[in-house]
């Protein structure tokens, strides 16, 4: 794994630029004392301000009760040379495992939340929940985005985007087309 | 614009292969005798059966009272050869444009809902809503997949994804880590 660079304070309106392009992400919670690590792809950006994500978090999952009981998380955003860790997160479950141990990840301090950062991952998202009113039909929970730490290099991170079966992609080439909008407020 | 080869009936339940990487897509609606289509970035797979997808969908848009009042629409997945018309057409509004004439796009009719497929894209959804708790308050549509076309090549195709600021990317890579999986019920 590569050293990660430094990280820095990130304005959540920005949120979009890591998120809407559709990484799998690490979503990691804290209650009384004990951590857990789960592997998310189903999200979506809300809103800009107040800077909101949607996703789903099944309930058969530990990190399900610890997310509703904290109020709280942090959603990370790995690149793809954690991946093999991205897949054993999502194929064991911290209601007997310690995630950050048994996959060599470090735990930092959030500002906001009592979730842990997640060292190695390219960027992370404080986040507290707004809005559980989807919680009991969907597993669909309202994030409030409060703190965003991204890392300062490199600018494109090579995240990772799962089609199922097993199978990730990473981005390979960038359009810039903010030349063809002619109204700046559709950018 | 390459000619886009045949689509196929495709499983709902298989939906998530094609959005949950998270690609830009194309909504089309219809309305009393009018159509639209508009560009849309935030959305997100929340349900395998029936199959559920969310997304935002501003109130500020013209699709949206037609999506609204008619109960449905196509979601559609274009590719990096539609790049141009996907910016141009959420560039600007579907109540003074006729966007399938203006971008030289195709509509072909649907077979669950009114309103048209787009043939130029890689894949189109048949979408009915399926739940509006959350439209007053986020402009977020639940949409259940009711009929799914995709083109039989290729097998993994260019989608966009944007990343704000006019810049979108398209996958490189593909990483193949099934057999990294323990359980298959986790792939």
């Amino acid at each position: 794994m590569p050293a990660r660079t430094a990280k820095r304070d990130f304005p959540v309106v920005n949120a979009r630029q890591i998120l809407e392009p559709g990484p799998v992400v690490l979503v990691s919670s804290a209650w009384r004392g004990k951590t857990d690590i789960m592997t998310m792809g189903w999200h979506t950006m809300m809103e800009f301000t107040p800077s909101l994500m949607g996703c789903v978090i099944a309930s058969s999952n530990n990190s399900f009760g610890m997310i509703l009981k904290s109020g709280s998380c942090v959603v990370n955003v790995p690149t793809y040379d954690l991946a093999d860790k991205v897949v054993g997160i999502g194929d064991c479950s911290g209601a007997d495992t310690d995630k950050f141990a048994k996959f060599g990840l470090t735990p930092v301090p959030a500002k906001k939340v009592e979730a842990p950062l997640i060292k190695e991952c390219f960027a992370s998202f404080e986040c507290e929940i707004a809005d559980k009113r989807l919680v009991k039909t969907y597993n669909f929970f309202i994030l409030k985005i409060v703190k965003a730490h991204v890392a300062t290099s490199p600018k494109r991170p090579k995240t990772l985007h799962y089609h199922g079966e097993g199978v990730f992609s990473v981005p390979g080439t960038y359009l810039d087309l903010h030349k063809r909008f002619a109204r700046k407020q559709n950018l």
